[in-house]
Order: C-alpha cells, then sequence, then structure tokens
C-alpha cells in the first residue's frame, strides 16, 4: 500500500499528523476533519487532505475521519504499528536524559542497548541496561538484528560510530552530535540541533 | 540588508549553511564553492546559490567564496553575530543535559536563567546557574529582558509555561515538550520531538 514515491517533505508531516491524533485519543475525540487537525498543527486544511490523499481514501467529504482509524492508517504507512528497537550509542549527559525518557515506548520505539567508550561507564546500569563498550557494538548490534541507532557521542567521534553503525546493519540514525555523516545511500540521516532551531528563530527576533 | 520576506524554508536551510562554513573554518579552509557546501550539505550547488542570492552578493562566478566572510554575512543575516541570552525552563534529566552542553556559546547563545517547579530544586546550581522557582519566571525574564525560551518541561505544563514566557517578552521558544504550543503571532516555535524524527526515518525501513 505505501509508495515510497511520496515526496519526503509530505511524510515528513505525517509524524505530526499522528502525534495530534493520538492527542484527540487521548482527549477521547472519536472524529476529526483536516480542519480541526490543522488548527492544531497551524497547517490548512488543504495541504492534510492533499498529503493525506497521497496514500489512499480515510474519510468522506462532510463527515470527517475517524480518529482511531486515521491513527491505525498512518502508524501502518509511518511503521509505527510495531516497535522498533533502538541502539544508542553516548551515555553522556545527552544520552542519559534520553535513555531515561519515558515517552518513546507508546510511540513506536524502544532502547535496548547502550554503548560508550568510557570504561569507567561500561558495566554501569542507566534504568535496566547495561552500558557496553563500543568496541562490542558491530557484533551485538547485528546479532540483534537492530536497525535504527542514535548518536549522543562527541562531533568528534560521531562519523566513525555511524560508519560502525551502518556496518552492523543500522538503516536509520538520528545524530545529536552537531556534525553532518556520511553513509551509504541505503541508510537515512534525522539530525537533532538545537542550535540550528535557534538560528532559524533568532532570523525573526529584533 | 535583511528581507524578511524570504520564504521561511530559506531561511530554515541558513545555520545548516553557517555551520559547514565554520566547519570549514575549523578545517583552515579559506575559500568555498557551491559545489563545495552542497556535497557537505547533500544540498544542490544551484540550491546554494539561489538561496544566497536571496540576500545579496556574496561571491564571484568562477572564483568562490571567501569562507570567512560568507560566515560573517550569514551570522548577520540571522542575528547570530552577538550572543543571545536564553531562558531554560525544566531541570529534569533532559534540562540538565542541555544546561551542562558546551556547545552553545560558540554558536551564538548562552543560557542565562533556569526555572523549574520543583521546590527540591530550587536554589541549587547547574554549573554557575541556579536554579530558580518559576512562580519568579515572569518577573525575572522581563527584568532581565530575555527573548528565547527553551522547554524541557513535562508536556501536561508546556502551555502554561509558554504562556508565562511569552507575557514576559520571549519571542522565540524552542519546545522539547511533545505538545503543540499555541503563542501569539510574534511568537516563534520550533519544536524537538526525537520521535517525530525517529518515525519520519521508519517510513523508509522494510
Amino acid at each position: 500500500m505505501v509508495d515510497k514515491t511520496v515526496p519526503d517533505i509530505v511524510v515528513g508531516r505525517l509524524p505530526r499528523y499522528l502525534q495530534a491524533l493520538q492527542r484527540m485519543q487521548q482527549e477521547d475525540i472519536l472524529t476529526t476533519s483536516s480542519q480541526d487537525l490543522g488548527e492544531r498543527l497551524g497547517i490548512s486544511a488543504a495541504q492534510i487532505r492533499k498529503d493525506l490523499s497521497q496514500f489512499g481514501e480515510f474519510g468522506k467529504q462532510g463527515t470527517g475521519y475517524s480518529v482511531s482509524f486515521l491513527v491505525n492508517q498512518v502508524q501502518e504507512i509511518l511503521n509505527v504499528n510495531k516497535v522498533w528497537d533502538i541502539v544508542l550509542v553516548g551515555a553522556g549527559d545527552l544520552g542519559h536524559a534520553i535513555a531515561r525518557y519515558q515517552g518513546f515506548s507508546n510511540r513506536g520505539f524502544r532502547i535496548v542497548m547502550i554503548f560508550d567508550a568510557d570504561e569507567h561507564k561500561v558495566g554501569k546500569q542507566i534504568g535496566k541496561l547495561e552500558i557496553h563498550h563500543v568496541s562490542n557494538l558491530k557484533e551485538k548490534v547485528r546479532a540483534a538484528g537492530v536497525k535504527i541507532g542514535m548518536l549522543t557521542v562527541p562531533a568528534s567521534v560521531a562519523q566513525k560510530v555511524a560508519e560502525e553503525l551502518t556496518e552492523a546493519g543500522v538503516q536509520a540514525i538520528l545524530n545529536y552530535a552537531p556534525v553532518p555523516l556520511s553513509v551509504p545511500k541505503h541508510v537515512r540521516v534525522q539530525h537533532i540541533d538545537p542550535i540550528i532551531q535557534l538560528q532559524h528563530m533568532t532570523f525573526y527576533l529584533e
């Protein structure tokens, strides 16, 4: 059903639709419209209808969408109607905060392994997970078949770790290190850099 | 010089150009081209030339750009040729990690105040900064004239804190809480949500 030729910018909006829809579920809202959804997200109703129409027919003109049906459909499109295992590399302050974050599991993800290069951290636990030494990364990640990595390592080693993750079979990397990564074409990378987003806003400040 | 009618999507790319250019400076590279820059960023040379041309003439056909000149120009366009003060609200795991992060100052930002609602945290220090109680937020932020806020609070209180920041004069909010914020038109909001970015990638995974 999923058409991988859909523009990436459309794909990038779907998680935000899903988030808003799941919030509606929490609020016991049973049906919604592209207008409702648009108001919550600051996106036009026309844009939302156009985006969703790329994937099929999910509602009828005038009657709106069933929230739970649309949640299921968008989850299926995004491949998050299952739980994905994640390997986290870098057990510093940020790595600890992420490993302890409780918000992953109900949105399709769980961290299953943590690695660090610091001998003093290896063997310690974050929650229920033990920190392993990066020298074991390739072997352990490959054996577990983990496809998603999160990088919370210093910028200077991010490229090297990304290569090891890729060699171990990881196909998607969420990179918190403020450096671009060079990876094979079949590997997707998303960057999280607060400063990039702050600088985007200062443009508009006086 | 800066034209605020430039499309926001172009503005959003400038911080990435700046990051790549500053990396070139660290590598002692004196001149660059839209090709070089494009290769580092995975953006076409034509796109980069077109984006930069929105703001003026920064290089000559064939001779390329002076890296330091372009860094200065892009910093000026983005308003980061100064250091912006930031107020951080939420001194949990993530707030601590961000407050301790050393990478802000050389990219135009510094956290100057931290607030939390937990009486047990108030009065404690993160680095050189004392944690204040949120009940003092409006007064202190207004008095200091801080224009940028970072929210690392639970989702349930994010909207309330955003309103207080706005009332205190904050005009840009970087929101780590996984909820949309409703703010006045003159306030910009950027969201950081790792799960949104992970779900964007799982679309492409098998």
